[in-house]
C-alpha cells in the first residue's frame, strides 16, 4: 500500500496523473491530467482507491494519517480559492464524488455544495452571490446530503421521494408551478423543513459542521461502492470488487449562478454514429445533476455555438487538446460560471457499436492511433450493433403512414429495432423475461435501480431525459435499443398503463421502438437485417452506399491480418453456410446431422429405424434416409467450396425423435400403423434417468454400427459427387461423446471401410479426416491415447462444462443464477468458458493430444466459440480454430485479432 | 522374439523351466520342471506362446523354421520312447494340449492318441496292446479329432453330440448297454462310421497321415485361444489376449490299458478346506478326459491307498517333492500305466477362500513361505468365502427333517449357501439375472460354454461329475456355491424341468443348495452369518472353536502389520458401525445423513421442510428433525469411540423425498392435509431432466443454509454430549458435490458458526474437521484452490466416474455391458476404478490438494473403496484411507497389505 493516500490537483499542478488511474480512479486521474494540461479545472484532491480497500478490510474505518492528509490538501485548495472551508465569511464549498477505476455512471453517490450551513450560506451571499442562488444551493445540498449520507429515501419503488413531497407541498402552499417560482424565503423554509424531516425520519440531525459534513460524505461514497446497484453493475461489467472507488473532493463552481452560468455534458465525437463532430447537451442556470438526471430536457450543444460563441470556442479547443492527449473520444462534464468554462470530468466516452467501429477506424485513418490500437478499441460484442436487425422499412412505412400506429417520437438514444410487451417496472421486466417474454421497459425516467430490468428488456422507452440521460447511456452500453425523452407519454405506474394521444397502452400490450429514429409504434413490426448484413449477405445494398459497412470492412480486414485463430461456423444448412461464409467463416466447425432428421418425412424414416426390431429393419429405414442426408451434404459442400466441413455423426439419444406424451404416441402409432402399446413400450424402454449421460453419441454408433455406416456413406458419396463437379471438398468426420480411444477406433473403422467402398464405387478418391469431439473429461485426460486415432479434436464445451462441473444445463436454473449473483462463480460457465476448470481440461487435452500427434488440428465448437473471452482463451491455449454461429463470426474474428495482440503485448 | 520356438523335455532333461512360464505356458513349464526334478514325465516338447502371437499376427501361419524345430524335437522323443511317429510297426502316439501362462481349465482344445490311423492301430496291437484297447483309443482319437480339428459338433445347445448319436445307434444295434459292452469289431465299425460322418458333414476327410494330423491339431489348439469360451474366461479373469497359448506335444501313456492302468487328478492339500491332506479322484482303466469331463463318477484318492498302495506311495512322495519345489499347493494330473505312475501336469491348485487362507497361513507356519508370501497368496476377494452367509441351521434342520423338503444330496463342491429360481440353461441364467432374479443353474454337467451363466447364477447344481469336475472347479474359483454329482436328479432340458424322487421341479421354482454339505432343499431357506462372522460380530462362537477363524485372524494380523492404508467403513447406523469395527474398520469414511431421513416420522418432517414456502417454515420443520439426527449421531459416535467419523451433509435432490406417481401424491397430500394440486405442483417444480447433475449436494446447502445449519448443529451437539460422557469423538464434516472452492467456503462458514454457538451453549469444545467430497472433475482439477478450505478430501468415485466418463450409472445398462463384452472398456468402471481416466483425476486431485496443504488427509468413499484393484491404486497414489461397506473391510485390509508389498517389490 502507498503511504500517500491523498493526491492534490489545482492551479496547473497535480500530484496524480493518468498513469495512476488504478489508484485515483478514472475521475481523479482525469482531473489531475486536465490540470497538468493547463485546462481550467477547479482545484481539489483525490482520496485513493486503496483507502476504500482499507475501509472495507478494517470495519469501515480509515488509516490513521488520512485526516491529516485531507487537512493538508484542503488547505492548498483554500489557498488557491482564497476561501476557507466552513468559514462564515468566505466559505469554500466542495463537491464529493466517487470515481472508480472503470466508469460506473450513476451507480455510486455524489454530494454537491458541501460546506453550506446556516452561517456559510450567508457568507456565500456576502461574497456577492444572489440570495436565491445561495439558498437554492443550500436546499440542494441538504436534500442530497439527507438522501445520500443520512439515508432519507423513498421506502419502495412506488413511493415518491420524501424531499420531492415536501417541495410539492410547499409549491402548493405558495401556488408555485415551477421550481423557479419559489422565492428565497420559500427555499429557506424548505431547508428548515428538510432538516426537520431528516431528524424525524432518520433520527440524525443534519450536521452544521463542515468537517463533519465532509467525513459523512466521504464515508457515504465509500459505502456506495457496495450498494445493490453498484454490485449489479459490476457483475454485468465484470468489474472486480477489489478495485474499490476513490473519492474526489473539489472546489465547487456554480452553473446555477444565473443566466451566464450553466452546465453540460458532451462527447468529442458523436457517440451514436461515431461522426467526427462534438456532440452534447447543456442547460443554462443549472447544476450538473439536472442534466444527468434528465429532469429538464437540455439543449443540443450546437445551440451553445450561437448563444455563447466564446464559451463554445473554449469548449471545442479543449476537446481538441483532450483528443490529442488521450487519442480517444472523450466524454466530459463542464460548468460555465459567469461565462467562464470549468472542466469537471473527462473520460473515454461510451458509444454504440456503430460509433465504436467508426471512431476506431477513423482515428487510425487520422493517424491518431495505430491499426492495432483500432482493433483494441472495439469490444467484439459491439459488432452486434452493426449486425442487429432493423424494422422492415416497408412495413414500418405503412404502419407509420396509413394506420396511425405511430404513437410518438423520442430521441434515438440506442440504435436497433425492438418489439415487445410493455412493462413499467424493472422487476416485471426481469420476471417476464424469465418466462421467455420479450418486453419493452417503459419508465418516466430510469435510475440505477433499474439496471437489471434494463438488461432483461429488449428495449427501453423513457418519457423524460436526453441523449445522455441515464437510460440512454446505459442502454447504449448494453447494446439495448432505447428511445428516450419521449415527452408525449403519460405514464401511470399505479395503474400500469400509459396514455399516448388517444391511445391507452396497458402492461402486456405490444409496441415496437426504433432506436435509430426514436419512433414508438403500436403493435408488432417485422424486423430485417442491418445495413452491414444487407451488404454482406443480401447484396441488396451496394457496399459504397454504406459508410458503416466501409468502416466495418476496414476494421475486419485489419483484424484478419493480426489474428492467428481460424474462425469457423456451426451450420447445418446450405443457406446458413453461405451466410456464414459472407461473414468471413473459414469453414464449418460443426454440422449437426441430427437436425437434418427432423424435417418432413425424414422423421418418419428415423422413427421407423428406431422402432425396427433388428439390423435389417434398421438398415431398410436408414436406406431411406441416405439420399436425403446425401442431398444436404451436397448443398453444404457446394456452399463451402474450398473450405473444410466438419460433420458430426448422430449425437442425441434416440428418444428425442419419439413423442413422449400419450396423445403424441397415439397419433404416431396411428400414422405408423403400429399398436400404440408397442410404441409406448419402446418409448418407455428408451426413457433415461439422466439422458445427458445416457445412450447417445458414439454409444449409438457403436451399438448400431449401421447408423454410422449410413452417415459415412452419405458424407463420402456427397463428397465424391461434388468433387466430380470440380468443387474442392474437405470433409472432416467427427465422432461425438467419446471417452475412450477404442470407441473412436471402432467408429473410425466403420467410416474408413465405407469410404473405401464408396471410392471404389464412384471411381474417385477424396481426402477426408476422422476426428472426435472432446466433450467428456476423460477424453481430455486420455487425449494422448485418443490422438492415436483422431486426426482432429473439437472441444464440445457445452457438454464438457456440464460434466466437468456436474451441472445439467437444463436444470441449472434452480441454483446457477443464485451462484452468479452471490459470486460463487464469476460468470455463467455456459456463456463464457470456465477457464480454471473446463479450460484447464482443454489445456491438458491440447497438450496431451499434441504430444502424440504434433500436427493435431484442434478447435472448439461449443456455444462458447462465439464468446470473446473464450476466443481469447482458445488463442492462449493454442487452438487452431473456433467455431460459432454465423452471426457471431465477425465478433470471433475481431476477438481473435485482439487475443493475438494481447499475447504479443 | 526368441529364435528358439520349440522346447524339449524328457528323460530327466528339459530345455525349459518354471522361469520360462510366459514363453512355455503353465503346463509346458510344469512339465519341464517335473522332468528336471527327476519325476516320471513322458517325454515331449512345447511350442512357445510367441508362436501363437506370430500365428495371429501373420494370418494364421507359422514362422518358417518351426516345422524343422518340431521335427528335431519329435526325433528326440522317438529316440527316448524307441518308437516312431506314424510308423506302422512301432507307432509313437502323442497328445496335443494347450497351455497358457495362466491356467484356463477346459477352455481350449486337446487332442489325445494322435498318430493313430488304420495302419498304426495295428502296430499298437503288434507291440502288445490289447486289440480292444487299441481300437478304443483309435475311436476316441477320431472322435476328438473330428470334433476339435474338423469341427463336427452339435449345431445348438439342445442337440446331442453327433458322435454320441452314432455310438448310441451302434449300442442299440448290438444291444450294448455300457461302452464296455462294445466289442473290438464294434469299435472298428464306429471308427469307420465316424470317418464317414466327418466326411459327409464337414466335407473334410479324416487325415490318415500322422504329420498332417499333428499340424491339424497344433492349428486347432492355437485357434482355440480365440474361441468364445476362452474369450469369456479371459474377460472374467483379466487375462490379456496378447499372452497367447503354448502347445504341448507329449508321448502318450495309457490309463485305459486295462485294470492295472488308470488316471486321476489330485491336489496336494484339500482345495475346499485347506486341510494338509492329499485330495483327489481317480478312475481305473480310463483316460484323463473321463475324470475331468465328469462322465463317470470317480473314486476318492484314499481308495487308491488300499487298492494300489505302491502307486499311492509314489504319488504322495511326488506331492512332497512338488510342494517343496513350488512352495505351493499343486493340482496334478497323473496316469497309471501298468502300475507305473506318470505325471502329466502340475500347476498351482485353485481353491476356495477357506482353503486359500488356511493353506497360506499354514505354509507360513510350516516355514515353507514367509508371512509376506502368505499375504500375497490370498486373493482378497476370496475372503468373501469366509464371510458368506450359511443357512440358518435350525430352519434348515426343520426343512430337512420334518417337511421332507430335502430333495437330494450331491457333492459339496463349492462352499456357501444359495437360494434361487431354477433355470436349466446358461443363457437363461444370464437373462434372469439381468432382471434381478436370483437363480440356481441346474445342469446335467457343465461345460466351458456355460461359464457366463455360472457367473450369473447364485449357485450351480449338477447331476454328474465329481469334486474336480468342470462345474466344481469353476464354481470354487468364482466363489459360487456348488453342489455337484447329484445323481438323483433327472433333468429334462427340452421341457425345462427335473424330477427328483416324486417331486417335479420346473424352471422358476425356488430351491436352496448348501455348498458346505451338498444338500438340495426345496423352497427358500433363511441364511445366516458365516463362522468367522459368528466369532467376530455375533460372539456366538468362541474364537478357539473355529480353525478357519484362527487362520483368518492370523492372516489379518499379518496384513495389518504390512499395510499403510487405513481402512474405514461406510455406515449410517450404530449397529452397522459396530459390525464394521468388529471387521477392523478404523473409522467411518462415509455416514450418509439422508438415509436417516427416510425412517418413520422423519420423512414427514423432511417433506414438511421441502413444502415450506419460506425460511421460517423450513426452519420449523428442521427443528423437528434436529433431535432425531442428533440421536443417530450420538449412537454412532459412541460405537466409534476413539475413531474418526466422517459425516456427509444432505446430498440427494429434494424430489427424492417426495412421491412421484399420482396415487402417492394423493395419499401424501391427504395425510399432510394440503391440496393435492399444490403437492403435485411442488413435485413438478422439483422435477429435473438430469437429476444426477441437478440441484443437490452443497447446492442445496447453499440455497437453503438452514439445512446445513441444522445438520451441523445435530453433529456438534451430539459430539459435545458424548464427549461429556468421556467418549473420544472425532467428527469430520464433509460437504458434497463441490466443484468450486467458494461453495465449500460458504458451507464451512455456516458449519463453523454453528459449532461455535454450540460450544458456547454446551460449555465444552470438541475438535472437528471440515472437508469435502471430490466427486466432480472440476473439484479434482481445482483441488489446490479447494484445499485452502478443506481439511480433508474424500473421493466420491461413483459420481466422479459418472461425470468423468459422462455415463449415468442408472442408464448405462443399455450400452456398458456391450462395451465390456467388446473390450471397449477393460472392465465395468463402476466396479473397479478406471485408473486411466478417473484415476488420473484422483492423482491430479491428490497432488494439487497436497501442494496447498501438505498434511491434507485424503480418502475414498465411493463403492470402489472395497475393490482390491482400487485399493491397490489408492495405495499407489498415496491416499490415507479407503472406506467401504462393513463386510468388505477385511478384503480392503488384505488388499491394502498386498498393495504395500507390491510397492515394496
Amino acid at each position: 500500500m502507498n503511504t500517500k493516500r491523498v493526491f492534490f490537483f489545482g492551479a496547473g499542478e497535480a500530484e496524480g496523473s493518468e498513469q495512476m488511474r488504478n489508484l485515483l480512479g478514472g475521475k481523479g486521474a482525469g482531473l489531475a491530467d486536465m490540470t497538468r494540461l493547463g485546462l481550467p479545472v477547479p482545484p481539489g484532491f483525490t482520496i485513493s482507491t486503496e483507502v476504500c480497500t482499507y475501509f472495507y478490510e478494517h470495519g469501515e474505518t480509515y488509516p490513521g494519517s488520512l485526516s491529516e492528509e485531507v487537512d493538508d490538501a484542503l488547505l492548498r485548495v483554500e489557498r488557491i480559492m482564497d476561501r476557507r472551508f466552513g468559514d462564515p465569511q468566505r466559505p469554500l464549498l466542495v463537491s464529493v464524488r466517487s470515481g472508480a477505476r472503470a466508469s460506473m455512471p450513476g451507480m455510486m453517490d455524489t454530494v454537491l455544495n458541501l460546506g453550506l450551513n446556516d452561517a456559510t450560506v450567508q457568507g456565500l451571499i456576502d461574497m456577492g452571490g444572489e440570495p436565491r442562488f445561495a439558498y437554492d444551493s443550500y436546499r440542494r445540498f441538504v436534500q442530497m446530503y439527507g438522501d445520500v449520507v443520512l439515508g432519507l429515501k423513498p421506502a419502495s419503488k412506488n413511493e415518491e421521494d420524501p424531499f420531492e413531497v415536501i417541495i410539492q407541498r410547499k409549491k402548493a402552499e405558495v401556488e408555485a408551478i415551477q421550481d423557479l417560482d419559489l422565492s428565497t424565503d420559500d427555499l429557506k423554509d424548505l431547508v428548515a423543513r428538510f432538516k426537520a424531516a431528516i431528524k424525524s425520519e432518520t433520527g440524525h440531525s443534519f450536521p452544521e459542521d463542515a468537517r463533519e459534513q465532509l467525513w459523512g460524505a466521504i464515508g457515504a461514497v465509500f459505502c456506495s461502492w457496495n450498494n445493490d446497484r453498484a454490485i449489479a453493475y459490476r457483475r454485468l461489467n465484470d468489474i472486480p470488487v477489489e478495485w474499490g472507488t476513490a473519492v474526489n473532493i473539489q472546489a465547487m463552481v456554480f452553473g446555477n449562478m444565473g443566466p451566464r452560468s450553466g452546465t453540460g455534458v458532451a462527447f468529442t465525437r458523436n457517440p451514436a454514429t461515431g461522426e467526427r463532430q462534438p456532440y452534447g447537451e447543456y442547460l443554462m442556470n443549472a447544476q450538473g445533476e439536472d442534466v444527468v438526471a434528465g429532469i429538464r430536457t437540455p439543449l443540443p450543444l450546437s445551440d451553445l455555438q450561437h448563444e455563447r460563441p466564446e464559451v463554445y470556442d473554449q469548449l471545442t479547443s479543449t476537446f481538441q487538446r483532450l483528443e490529442q492527449h488521450y487519442r480517444e473520444m472523450q466524454d466530459v462534464e463542464f460548468t460555465i460560471q459567469d461565462d467562464k468554462l470549468w472542466m469537471l470530468q473527462t473520460r473515454s466516452g461510451k458509444r454504440t457499436g456503430f460509433a465504436a467501429v467508426r471512431i476506431a477506424v477513423e482515428m487510425a485513418e487520422e493517424g491518431l492511433i495505430s491499426e492495432e490500437e483500432a482493433i483494441r478499441r472495439v469490444n467484439p460484442e459491439q459488432l452486434n450493433h452493426l449486425l442487429r436487425p432493423v424494422f422492415d422499412p416497408e412495413e414500418k412505412r405503412q404502419a407509420v403512414a396509413a394506420d396511425g400506429r405511430l404513437l410518438a417520437k423520442g430521441l434515438n438514444a440506442g440504435p436497433g429495432a425492438a418489439c415487445g410487451k410493455v412493462v413499467f417496472h424493472a422487476v416485471d421486466a426481469q420476471e417476464w423475461k424469465a418466462k421467455d417474454q420479450n418486453v419493452i421497459l417503459v419508465r418516466i425516467e430510469t435510475s440505477p435501480e433499474d439496471i437489471r430490468g434494463m438488461h432483461a428488456a429488449e428495449g427501453i422507452l423513457t418519457a423524460r431525459g436526453g441523449m445522455t440521460s441515464h437510460a440512454a447511456l446505459v442502454a447504449r452500453q448494453m447494446g439495448k435499443v432505447c428511445v428516450a425523452g419521449c415527452s408525449a407519454l403519460r405514464i401511470d405506474y399505479a395503474q400500469s398503463l400509459m396514455l399516448v394521444g388517444d391511445h391507452t397502452i396497458r402492461q402486456g400490450d405490444v409496441i415496437s421502438i426504433d432506436g435509430f429514429t426514436g419512433e414508438v409504434i403500436l403493435g408488432e413490426l417485422k424486423t430485417r437485417p442491418s445495413e452491414v448484413v444487407q451488404v454482406l449477405i443480401e447484396g441488396s445494398l451496394p457496399a459504397d452506399a454504406s459508410i458503416i459497412y466501409q468502416k466495418y470492412e476496414k476494421l475486419m480486414s485489419w483484424a484478419d491480418t493480426y489474428r492467428r485463430l481460424r474462425i469457423r461456423t456451426n451450420a447445418d444448412q446450405p443457406d446458413q453456410s453461405r451466410n456464414a461464409r459472407a461473414f468471413g467463416a473459414e469453414g464449418i466447425g460443426l454440422c449437426r446431422t441430427e437436425h437434418m432428421f427432423f424435417g418432413g418425412h425424414r422423421i418418419d424414416a428415423m422413427r421407423e429405424m428406431i422402432l425396427a426390431e433388428d439390423t435389417p429393419g434398421r438398415e431398410q429405414a436408414l436406406a431411406r434416409l441416405l439420399p436425403m442426408q446425401r442431398e444436404d451434404f451436397i448443398g453444404i459442400f457446394r456452399a463451402m467450396d474450398g473450405l473444410p466441413v466438419t460433420i458430426r455423426t448422430l449425437d442425441p439419444p434416440l428418444h428425442e425423435f419419439l413423442p413422449h406424451g400419450d396423445a403424441g404416441i397415439q397419433e404416431l402409432a396411428a400414422s405408423m400403423q403400429i399398436p400404440a402399446y408397442r410404441l409406448k413400450a419402446k418409448v418407455e424402454a428408451l426413457r433415461e434417468s439422466n439422458p445427458m449421460l445416457g445412450h447417445r453419441g458414439c454409444r449409438l454408433g457403436i451399438f448400431y454400427p449401421e447408423i454410422t455406416a449410413m452417415q459415412a456413406r452419405a458424407i463420402v458419396e456427397a463428397a465424391c459427387i461434388v468433387a466430380k463437379e470440380g468443387v474442392r471438398v474437405i470433409p472432416e468426420i467427427m465422432i461425438p461423446v467419446v471417452f475412450e480411444r477404442r470407441e473412436l477406433q471402432n467408429q473410425e473403422r466403420i467410416v474408413r471401410k465405407v469410404a473405401e467402398d464408396v471410392f471404389a464405387e464412384q471411381g474417385i478418391r477424396v481426402d477426408y479426416l476422422v476426428g472426435t469431439m472432446i466433450e467428456l473429461p476423460r477424453a481430455a485426460i486420455t487425449a494422448d491415447q485418443i490422438a492415436k486415432n483422431a486426426e482432429f479434436f473439437s472441444f464440445g464445451t457445452n457438454d464438457l462444462t456440464q460434466t466437468t462441473l456436474g451441472i445439467s444445463r437444463d436444470d441449472a436454473g434452480s441454483f446457477l443464477p443464485y451462484y452468479v449473483e452471490h459470486d460463487i462463480v464469476p460468470h455463467d460457465p455456459f456463456e463464457s468458458i470456465d477457464s480454471e476448470g473446463v479450460g484447464e481440461l482443454m489445456r491438458i487435452g491440447v497438450e496431451r493430444g499434441r504430444k502424440t500427434r504434433p500436427e493435431l488440428k484442434v478447435g472448439i465448437c461449443g456455444e462458447h466459440g462465439g464468446d470473446p473471452a473464450t476466443v481469447e482463451f482458445c488463442h492462449e491455449i493454442g487452438l487452431d480454430y473456433v467455431s460459432c454461429s454465423p452471426f457471431r463470426v465477425p465478433i470471433a474474428r475481431l476477438a481473435a485479432a485482439r487475443a493475438a495482440l494481447a499475447c504479443r503485448d
